[in-house]
């Protein structure tokens, strides 16, 4: 038997359990290792526990780091990670700027670690599906979408229960959760060309936005809709935080709340998936980050192309500052070859 | 019994047909004359028939017209009925320009008669059931709404059978279509303080845009989306032309395609509606204006107050050239006391 990849788990919050969950069931995988300031939550993650993730690369020998914490801290991870030489698997959102994106894929690509961004929307398998139906030509000619995402936790004043921080985040919708649809939008129709964002703050008490309106245009033409807040939910409700339709000129794919696909209204694939995150999507994520460490394939989201994700919520961000559309392209097109 | 107000129709095409029927179902009119460049359209409509409307309203005696020709006559047909004093039903797009759409409202007021604007969408009867459940605080604060209008006659070498003038059109989607749905937003939710539009031809063949994208934010904070095309058909399909999501704090309303009316997933009204067009709503367009005739009440669409509707199509297409958010108080702000 093949000895299984080592990796470490830094940050053992919410998400990271989550991970951890998807981690366990990848037989290529073992988590050696994991810290986390709560030392009590890292010992209950991995046999070797530690506060300090300078101190457990010090002491472990590993093949990669899984960071899962927030933002501000994953370019200082990176850098410890290429001191290392350990190759990452990174959460979203990327950074807390452009600048320190930017950073975190000059910083890999000079040590030559390998480092992909954890976004597991687009692997979702309703949006997996969806693209297969796409490619297959089974709505024709795309001509429009829309992403309707929904959630029901932003009312009140104790707002958020899984993760109550994002009360104080001074950007808090697009960079945190439409980021995911941008880049489902990306895996499915390709290059964003333009993006227009209106974002107001609805729920007084939060630092940043929780509703936003989204208007992209992709390269080949397609023209779509990101319409997002977290004051309901969608009907039916489910795994898919909302509901998605892709229109071509020959037919129309509808993504319900539950997972479940249909093509021209006539049910096409059932999600019945029943465990791990939203349709098994982290596990989906992992695995591939595995495949592609073993295989030296690329990363369906490597740093330096999810960099074009990144770029579309810097230009969102931009446009909402404007109120005019501004191209993604002005960010990313002098950094990503 | 009191006597019939005496109507003549002026254009008897495809909606001048529709109005007609509905008129025959309104009980205090009589339509008692018609014109039309095709005077056989004009005598299947009403005991006298005429190929030019100066020669009717020198001849018939009348206490209204309604005017269901194309945008362009607009003005000058208003001008005709402001000369013999009569009030004037006049279907929509209002008129070609915006300094056209002021001057009938001039017209009309010095010369001291009634001029209203048929604006049938915001008289569908579903629309008319959630304004009813907005205003009771059904859904609570109202923080989102989004139309999509969709319609299958837009592709191939011949499209738009019903209007074929469609594929001449300079402006189409906005200007024809999408008006209805910022007026029916602006009766729902207030007035439009700004609106971003995107559009683009997507069938070569046509003169004008047949999609486009707009967010819009009204006065009171809420925002909303309005996402048209004609290459399909939303699921189920029916008189609604479309669907509408209109969501609060508390609850939600779905308009289907099918008319019904759901409140958080619950069918609350359901249409039984199946005479007439779309719900009926020309029928009680023309019985809201003769109503007011008969009592002296103002329009819902009286065209002064329409022109903040046609105002919304200016700032849509100002959007749509510059890129930028625009307010379409620029243009009705001057002009609207």
């Amino acid at each position: 038997m093949r000895t299984r990849l080592r990796g470490a788990l830094i940050g053992c919050g919410y998400f990271g359990q989550i991970q951890l969950e998807a981690w366990r069931r990848i037989p290529e995988v073992e988590i050696v290792a994991a810290c986390d300031l709560d030392l009590e939550k890292a010992r209950r993650a991995a046999p070797s526990a530690y506060q300090s993730a300078e101190e457990m690369l010090e002491k472990e020998r590993l093949n990669f780091v899984d960071i899962a914490t927030r933002a501000d801290s994953h370019l200082r991870l990176v850098e410890l990670a290429a001191r290392h030489g350990l190759a990452v698997i990174c959460q979203k959102p990327m950074a807390n700027t452009w600048d320190e994106a930017v950073a975190m894929v000059h910083t890999a690509e000079r040590a030559g670690i390998r480092l992909m961004i954890h976004e597991n929307w687009r692997w979702q398998p309703w949006y997996r599906e969806a693209k297969r139906l796409i490619d297959a030509g089974e709505i024709g000619q795309p001509i429009s979408y829309l992403f309707r995402t929904r959630q029901k936790d932003g009312a009140g004043p104790q707002p958020y229960p899984q993760q109550p921080y994002f009360v104080q985040m001074p950007r808090l919708l697009i960079y945190e959760t439409l980021v995911h649809h941008l880049d489902t939008a990306r895996f499915l129709f390709g290059e964003i060309e333009l993006i227009y964002a209106r974002a107001r703050k609805v729920n007084p008490i939060i630092a940043g936005e929780d509703q936003a309106s989204l208007v992209l245009v992709h390269a080949g033409g397609v023209q779509g809709v990101i319409d997002g807040h977290r004051f309901s939910e969608v009907f039916p409700s489910g795994p898919a935080m909302g509901e998605a339709i892709f229109e071509g000129d020959r037919a129309v794919i509808s993504v319900r709340g539950t997972g479940d696909v249909y093509l021209d209204g006539t049910l096409v694939w059932e999600n019945r998936v029943r465990q791990g995150y939203r349709g098994d999507s982290v596990w989906a994520t992992q695995r591939h980050f595995v495949e592609c460490l073993l295989s030296g394939a690329p990363f369906e989201t490597d740093a330096r192309e999810y960099l074009k994700t990144f770029a579309a919520t810097e230009a969102a961000y931009e446009s909402v500052r404007t109120g005019c559309s501004v191209s993604p392209r002005n960010w990313w097109e002098a950094v990503v070859k």
